[in-house]
C-alpha cells in the first residue's frame, strides 16, 4: 500500500502541474448509464446493486462512462474540462494472478478540446510520470486511428472488411507476418488442423498494407513516409498532419523518438478511439505490457448528451504498472512509515518514551512508540523488524543515568545474525548499536537515517 | 475536490508521521461478515451486491469491521498493526442534505495493544490533525466507559437499567437537568401531553447522578474529585489511574486543558467501546459536532477470531469536517491546480506557448494551456476566471517581436471589472496587466504568484 500511494502521488504531482484538477464519482451509477456505454463482454460483467427503492443500480467497470456522466449531467461545467481521477473499478470477471474484480485506474482526460495540443500533453504526461517514477528507459507509442482509415482507403478495402484487418494485424507480434498474411488472403490450415478463414484480400492489396507496415523510423522519417505513400489518399495531408503536429509539439518540448515513437503497428480500441491512439511500455519490463494507453475518443458523451464533445485521454492500470515497479525493484517501497521505533526497555521510563517519540514526531521523523504486549526487548526487536523500521531505540535506566540513547541499526543487526546464524547471540553481539547523547537525539537520528538512505 | 484532497492529505501527514500505515480493503464484503457484526438499524442500510457466483454480498458500511475481518484473516500480521484508511462507505439511509449514501471515512486504529500510550496518540493525532488544519480553537473531550460504569456500581443501579440511564442522560444537553431527573424517577408528561416513562430511580441515586454529572474543571482536577467520589467503589482506584496516566500523559507532551478534556458527559456508542471514549468538537463550529470520534473496543475481533484483541481508534467524518472547514473559510480551496493560464491569442504562436507552459510546468508552477474551442480572449479569460486561475499569459505578435509577456493578474481584473460594472470596459482598459521580459519569465510569474498568496 505505501508502493502503492507512493506510485498514485508521484503521477498526481505531474497532472496537477499540468493543471488537471482531481474529480470524485460515485461508484454506484444508474444501471442503464453503465450498461448503455459497455460492450456486450463489459456488460456481464458489471456488479448490480439493489436500493431499497429497487432501482437498476451497478457498480462502475470503468472511469470514463462516469466522466461522460458528468459531463452530460452538469452541463455548467467550463470546457475544456481537464481531470484526474484515481478511483477502483469493479468487473465480475473470472479472477486470475494480478486480475482482480476490483481493481483501481488512474485516468486523465481533457473533454472538450480538438486541439492535437491536448493529445501532446495526455503524451508528455505520460513520459513525465514514467520519468518520476524512475522506471528506466520508457517508450510512448502512438499512431491514429485515422491514419489506418487512409489504409483503408489506400488498399482499397471496404469498413467491414477493414474490421477483420485489423483484427488480423493485431495478431502480427504473436504469429508472424506470413500466417497474417495468409489469413489476410484466403485463410490457411493451423498446426492443429483447424481452418483459419482467410479475410478474403487480394494480392496487391496486402501488398499495400505490407508496404505500410514496412513504415518505421524516427517520427520525422515516419510522417515523411506516410506523406510518399498516401500521397493520392483523399483527406490524407490533414490527417497525416495532425500527427506531425503532436511529434513536432513534442520534439519541440524535448520528447525525442526515445522517448516517443510514431508506431503504426497500434490498433488499439479502434471501436472506441476516433483520433490519436497511444500507450507505454517499460523497456526494462515490456512483459507487462502496455502500463498508459489511450487515445482520442469524440463520440462518447453522443449518447448522453445528443452533443458531440472531443475528448483525449488516458488511463493507468495502477496494479500492472505496480507489479511493474516492483519487478525493476523500483517502488521505493517501505513496509512502515516509521523510520524509528522507540522501544519500551522499562515501563517506568514511558514519560522519557514519549518526550523522546514526540521530539522526533515534531522534527518530523516519523517515529513508532512501541504500545504492544511484548515485554521482552528480543520480541519488540522483531517487531521492528517484521515492519522494515531501520532504527531502534533502547534506553534503560543506564542510559539515562549516562544521559545517552542507544540506537541500533536493524539491518546491521539482521546482516550480523545471519553470519552468527543464532538470533540469541546476535542480540548479545548488540551489532550496529551507536550511542549518541540524549541532548542530540534529533540531530543523531537524522545523521543515521541519512547514512542508512546513502 | 481540491480541498478534500488537501485535508485528507494534512491527517494523513500526521499519522503517517506517527507510524502508522495505510490498508486499504475491497468495497465488497461477504454480506455475513457485515451484517454479523452491523446493529439491526446498519443491517437495513447495507447494499446487497450480486456477482456471477450468486454469493451474498454488501458493500461494507463502515471502515471498522473489514479491519477486524483482515486482522482474524492475515493472523501472521505482526501486532501492535497500527493502520489508518481513507475510504467510501455505502449507507442506504434516506439521503439529506449533508448525509450522502456514499461518504468517505478516515479511520485509523491501533489493534493489539492495551496500553494507555495507544489510546493517548490517538488523542494527540486528533490534536495535531486538527492543529495542522488551521481550524482555530478545538477541544479533544475524552471519558471513559469504565468510569460510567463505576457510576453505576457507585449509585447502585443494575446494568440494565444502565443502559437506560445514559439513553437519558444523553438528552442532557436537549432537554436540561430538570426533565432528565424527572426521566431517571417516574417520569413526566411532555408539552404536548405525551408521557415519557420513568427509569424508576430513587432520590439519592439520581442526587449521587448529579454529583457526578458536576464533576468538572481541569482534566487533574476533575482525576481528584473522581477519587474522592469513588472512593468506596470497587475497582475505581485502577479505572480511574488509566484516564489519569492519559491526561499525565497529554500534559507531558503540552496538550493541554485548553485541548484536550476529561468530561464526563460524553456516552457515546456505550454497546461497542469497552474504554477510553472520544470526541473532538471545533470551538469555532460547534454547531457540526464532532469531528473525530472513537473509543477503546476491545471485543470487536472476538465474533472473527474466538480470540479477543484489544484495539483502539478514532473515525474522522470526512464531509462534515470538510463542511466545517468550508464554513470556517479554511479550505484553502482552488479550483484549479493551475496558477497560469497561458492563452491562445494567436494560433501560429503555439509553439511559442508550448515553451512557455512547459518551462513555467518544469520549474514546478502548475500551469495549463488553454486548449478550448475558445478563439476570443475575452472567451478565454473567462474560463481562467471560472476555474479561478490567477495568472493568464497574454502573448501576440506584439509582445514576441518585444520579446516580453504580458501576465493579467484575473483578481485585480475581476475587481476593476466589477467597479467599471461592464466586462467590455475591463478588457479594454487592461486592468492589473504587468509585463515581464520572456527571458525571465519563471522568476517573473514566481514573484506575481508570491504578491498574490501575501
Amino acid at each position: 500500500m505505501l508502493a502503492r500511494q507512493r506510485m498514485i502521488d508521484a503521477i498526481r504531482r505531474v497532472y496537477e502541474l499540468y493543471g488537471f484538477v482531481p474529480l470524485t464519482t460515485p461508484a454506484i451509477e444508474y444501471l442503464d448509464v453503465l450498461s448503455g456505454s459497455a460492450g456486450q463482454e463489459a456488460q456481464q460483467s458489471i456488479f448490480r446493486v439493489s436500493n431499497p427503492e429497487g432501482e437498476a443500480l451497478g457498480l462502475r467497470f470503468d472511469l470514463t462512462v462516469p466522466l461522460a456522466r458528468v459531463i452530460a449531467q452538469y452541463k455548467e461545467l467550463p470546457r475544456p474540462f481537464r481531470r484526474y481521477q484515481v478511483s477502483p473499478v469493479w468487473r465480475a470477471d473470472k479472477p486470475d494472478k494480478g486480475r482482480y474484480r476490483e481493481f483501481t485506474q488512474f485516468d486523465l482526460d481533457s473533454v472538450g478540446t480538438e486541439s492535437e495540443v491536448a493529445d501532446t500533453e495526455i503524451i508528455a504526461g505520460m513520459c513525465d510520470s514514467l520519468g518520476a517514477l524512475d522506471v528506466g528507459p520508457h517508450l510512448v507509442r502512438f499512431s491514429s486511428r485515422r491514419i489506418l482509415n487512409l489504409l483503408l482507403d489506400y488498399a482499397g478495402i471496404s469498413g467491414e472488411q477493414g474490421v477483420d484487418v485489423f483484427r488480423v494485424l493485431d495478431k502480427l507480434d504473436k504469429v508472424g507476418i506470413d500466417k497474417v498474411r495468409l489469413e489476410l488472403m484466403d485463410g490457411y490450415k493451423d498446426e492443429s488442423g483447424d481452418t483459419i478463414r482467410g479475410v478474403g484480400l487480394q494480392r496487391d492489396q496486402v501488398e499495400k498494407i505490407e508496404r505500410f507496415l514496412a513504415v518505421k523510423g524516427t517520427r520525422q522519417e515516419v510522417v515523411a513516409q506516410l506523406r510518399e505513400l498516401f500521397g493520392g489518399v483523399a483527406n490524407a495531408d490533414a490527417e497525416i498532419a495532425t500527427v506531425a503536429k503532436i511529434s513536432d509539439h513534442l520534439y519541440a518540448l524535448g520528447y525525442g523518438d526515445d522517448r516517443v515513437a510514431l508506431d503504426l503497428s497500434i490498433a488499439r480500441g479502434l471501436a472506441y478511439y476516433t483520433g490519436p491512439v497511444f500507450e507505454a511500455i517499460l523497456l526494462d519490463a515490456p512483459q507487462f505490457g502496455s502500463v498508459f494507453g489511450g487515445g482520442r475518443y469524440d463520440d462518447l458523451v453522443l449518447r448522453f448528451l445528443g452533443e458531440r464533445i472531443p475528448a483525449v485521454g488516458a488511463s493507468c492500470g495502477v496494479d500492472r504498472l505496480l507489479a511493474a515497479l516492483e519487478y525493476l525493484k523500483k517502488t521505493g517501497a517501505r513496509k512502515a512509515t516509521a523510520r524509528v521505533l522507540v522501544t519500551v526497555m522499562d515501563r517506568a521510563l514511558m514519560s522519557d518514551y514519549l518526550q523522546m517519540t514526540w521530539e522526533l514526531r515534531r522534527a518530523g521523523i516519523p517515529t513508532e512508540l512501541y504500545v504492544g504486549t511484548a515485554k521482552r526487548l528480543g520480541k519488540q526487536l522483531e517487531y521492528a523488524d517484521a515492519y522494515d523500521v531501520p532504527l531502534a531505540l533502547l534506553v534503560g535506566s543506564n542510559e539515562k543515568e549516562q544521559g545517552v540513547v542507544t540506537v541500533k541499526n536493524m539491518a546491521v543487526g539482521r546482516a550480523k545474525a545471519a553470519a552468527l546464524g543464532d538470533r540469541d547471540e546476535w542480540l548479545a553481539a548488540r551489532p550496529g548499536q551507536t550511542t549518541i547523547p540524549r541532548d542530540k537525539l534529533v540531530e543523531g537520528i537524522r545523521e543515521l537515517l541519512a547514512e542508512i538512505e546513502r
